[in-house]
């Protein structure tokens, strides 16, 4: 916010000719390492469905994980960005596809020929939609099997920091070093007010982005105001401090529920959420007292019955310590009265 | 083939304005008994595309069988044609869906409001890809899932005519008395040279199809052309008859298989179409022979093993029982040696 | 700057359901006398572009100025949110277009029945990309021959409090009272960080548009930071008390300019726009000192030559009659020098 | 038509596998003098919506005449199949853009940098709307300032055999020699029951083609007998003989109306089109005795009044000598009474 209200001091260039989008560029080519081309938008979907757009044609088709949030939760954008590109679905219980799935699917579209849309690319959504973290290696292979048949890879990291605190790597290893050809750099949900930014590592890759995002609505005239948002976000001791703060919590989370009596962790907590099952009582009586998370269908957990009912935590860098003592204490009381 | 030479003797005028294009209006009319508005083109992409289209926005989702036509052979037609919208699909062991797996899916999607696509319509193939025929009352329930929500319900009619026969209804009681909207009405594959209808049972839903159909580069300029070999088509003697012929003879194939050993029936045979599982011998000995039909890997069965080969037969009008009758003696003399 | 700061403290719901979304939504229909639906976006490109796919189909075509800042400058946006719309320019040397020149359009269009695209919407610029404003009546005419027709009217009001300032009516009688349906509202280019919306004064005109926005990347997860933008805007002594300052300053430019000699005033300064022809002399010592203006060809005025050079410029709320004397004078100075 | 019933008998692999289509494509590489790819579709429409997809972005610009067929006959499509491209287009009052205008407008684009869209490719009509020719020279020029800029040109031929008679010169120097990249034959006008193709001249230009035509519904599963018309069409006694036939006619039609008192030509008849202006008694008089043409406006000459009514005339393979005299006789007197 204060880095906001710094650049809207003085009068500059507009429509990204200004210093702080100048900066912009150079700070995230040092934060990764490799010259790079960035584009600073508002949103994850815009982030997300731009670079899908870019690297799939019409008739194209991109493998993903079938709940992806892009195939889920944006109402259809890679779609209307691409002009009809198809999302291809892999099933993956903890929400990471795997390399072998994606050899095997290109290979059955193959066979389809000019019937089938023609493999264009891959989406990978990091940290998953589950909540856990694709390793180097699991990157690494899922890009070789890419590279076999020049597919780029897209990574959508709204929780990129996330899964780089998780990780433990530098920036460079957790994407362009294992294969990652462009990246949705998410800094709204670790902090930002509404700044993400689609990140190429392949310069040519990004020919003529300009225009699309222009097209899409996506240029702001006064594209200092997310450029500043994103320096300052990059800033190690505000990217990933707040990352830190969100993933010790959430893993402080799940250790205080896990000793609870009926409780049963649904995936591995790799980042900043976790899903768990709770008996009914325990969820009715958290909700009851006005914590607020969403019940969340898990697949293969059903979400009532005796097996309890799944929910979905999700920490942030603004989630305290005493916070989470507090919703432990609260769900161990009303267990312990169940 | 007559019909088209016919066609082409005088001089009438163009883009729909000739008198076959009307007789064909009033053709389809008779032949649904309702009024319709009746679209000739080329191919089933087309007539499929256009219909979807038509009925779902760009931010739409249709509900259909994960491995429809639509989904797996058309190289993303509909979501080209109607600029983004989301084909959802959903599992199906004999490639029939349920009204209660649409029900259930437009829940979901509900749930999720505006960040999920907008549940826009349903279309069901008809016969279905792995040669089942959804029954008047499988449609029915369908429709009225549809119907309570608003959505049209577009049926894929590209073996149309083989569902028909199976069904020994009317083509009323077929498609609209059962709920169905709009209807891509296959003639190609059926006996036809290249031509195809949109069949809107509805005037209302087919308002302004005229334009987005010459906008594709799908209204012909001798429209005669296509509407000649539909009119032909629609003889009772003619498309009823071919796809008479056609089932018969993969009900023959099916009785002609089920005797050998080894052999498994993958799918109810109610069309034209026959899955069926051989011992490997068989199939490579079937092939060697000559015979042209198409491995076929089945959800369920392994394409390869001990469980046999899964193939595809497709008979059509123009088979005949000496054909079938050698095919099932050279499977049998073939089984008898391995 | 202020308002956005406020809206960062404390947490409230995202994409929407927060407190200063629905007092927005309050406050525009307060300003415009009537139900509205409002819509932020954080372009104009975006506010327009959204509004013209909800009013046209891809297989139609809106009519607007030919040089309007939609065919020209925002790099095909309509075409790409519609799916193929097609902006059909009419020649205007003021930049309005009129009633006589719509009607004849649409004339000649229904003549060419399916084979052209389908009159589908007007777009108007309020005030024009020539600096000039359309009066109540003319709108109230154009909007006559839309009614025959049933097209909606859009009006691009990137510069819409300007206009209003110069018509000195109500926000109700500058739009729906003339027959507007939907109004890009801008804000950025009068006083915001970067803030628009898209206004529908029919309710029924903006149905789905939320899928719309949403699926182009534009709803904002925190949108409480835009929506409170626009609530700051939308006080009458910040939106037409800069507009109101905007526009004085270009009349009291266009008044210093108008004794210069060899001066031609090029359009009609009814907003915050100038076009003025000046001696070349002039132009480039102006440049020389460092003023920042464009050099801008005007229809029927070479942009160099015995006709002198026609230039742009544009005033804004923080424009201070300090600084219009500064040009003037400097101008002035150049002019006896040459 | 006794290609196409020729084509039908036997069986043949389907959707372009069969021996019509690989035998097109070596006999259109030897009328062309050069290796091609080309693909066979239904319309014209298809034949240039599909070619300008394939060589404009979203965000590109496609330079052509004003009133091009592309622009204002084919009800937006190539916008909709490009996902959003744009017609750029130039006047001319003979139908025939020029290489400066062309290369003004490719400047004036530059200047507006990422605001306008990418000029991406130019089309030209030949022979054109207005009956006339582009010269070898004339296109030549374009081709140059195309290529300075690394646009491809695009030629709508859907009169390409009219044109290429009246230039008396090889297809391949009224084409790729004279720097076009790719072309839409046009077959239909010219006696083919409904075939067109679009031809690469640069193969690379044509990759992934078959899945763009694939995706809009343009691959007939049955194509053999789109090839086998095109096939037959490229004898030179068919297509060469019947352009020849008909602007043979045309320019009988001219010398013929020449002498009538109060004709005016409107343009030059290079191919199989007239554009004249009649007296209105005359015109009135022709469509009393049942002729059938259309009145058609001709920019400078108003459709009625003093000037006369600007009518098109249309010869075709099919016009006899006896028709022309008939049409010049039934003219000549009319005037004589009137």
């Amino acid at each position: 916010m204060a880095a906001v209200t710094a650049a809207n001091i003085g009068s500059t260039p507009s429509y990204g000719g200004d210093a702080y989008t100048a900066r912009l560029q150079a700070r995230v080519a040092a934060v990764f390492e490799t010259p790079v081309s960035v584009y600073p938008v508002a949103t994850g979907t815009a982030a997300n469905a731009l670079a899908i757009a870019q690297i799939s044609p019409p008739y194209g088709g991109v493998y993903c994980y079938e709940a992806a949030h892009i195939v889920t939760d944006e109402c259809g954008a890679p779609g209307f960005f691409s002009g009809g590109a198809t999302l291809l679905g892999l099933p993956a219980a903890d929400g990471k596809i795997t390399a072998a799935q994606v050899a095997a699917a290109i290979a059955a579209a193959l066979e389809l020929g000019v019937h089938h849309v023609k493999p264009a690319a891959i989406s990978l959504t990091q940290a998953t939609e589950w909540g856990t973290v694709y390793t180097r290696a699991e990157i690494a292979a899922i890009a070789a099997v890419a590279e076999r048949h020049a597919l780029p890879v897209h990574m959508d990291g709204a929780r990129f920091a996330n899964a780089l605190v998780h990780l433990g790597c530098s920036p460079a290893e957790a994407t362009w070093k294992s294969g990652v050809d462009v990246l949705s750099l998410g800094a709204t949900k670790n902090g930002a007010l509404s700044a993400e930014a689609v990140v190429f590592f392949d310069p040519e890759l990004a020919a003529n982005f300009e225009r699309r995002r222009k097209q899409s609505g996506h240029l702001w005239s006064k594209l200092r105001f997310l450029s500043a948002q994103l320096l300052a976000y990059l800033e190690p001791d505000v990217w990933l401090a707040n990352a830190t703060q969100a993933n010790a919590m959430a893993t402080a989370l799940r250790q205080g529920l896990a000793d609870l009596p009926g409780v049963r962790l649904l995936q591995s907590v790799d980042a900043n959420e976790l899903f768990v099952a709770l008996p009914e009582a325990v969820v009715a009586g958290l909700e009851a007292q006005g914590f607020g998370f969403y019940r969340w269908p898990v697949p293969g957990v059903g979400p009532t019955g005796a097996a309890g009912v799944s929910i979905r935590l999700v920490t942030s860098y603004l989630t305290t310590r005493a916070e989470v003592d507090g919703f432990v204490a609260a769900a161990a009381q009303i267990a312990s009265r169940s």
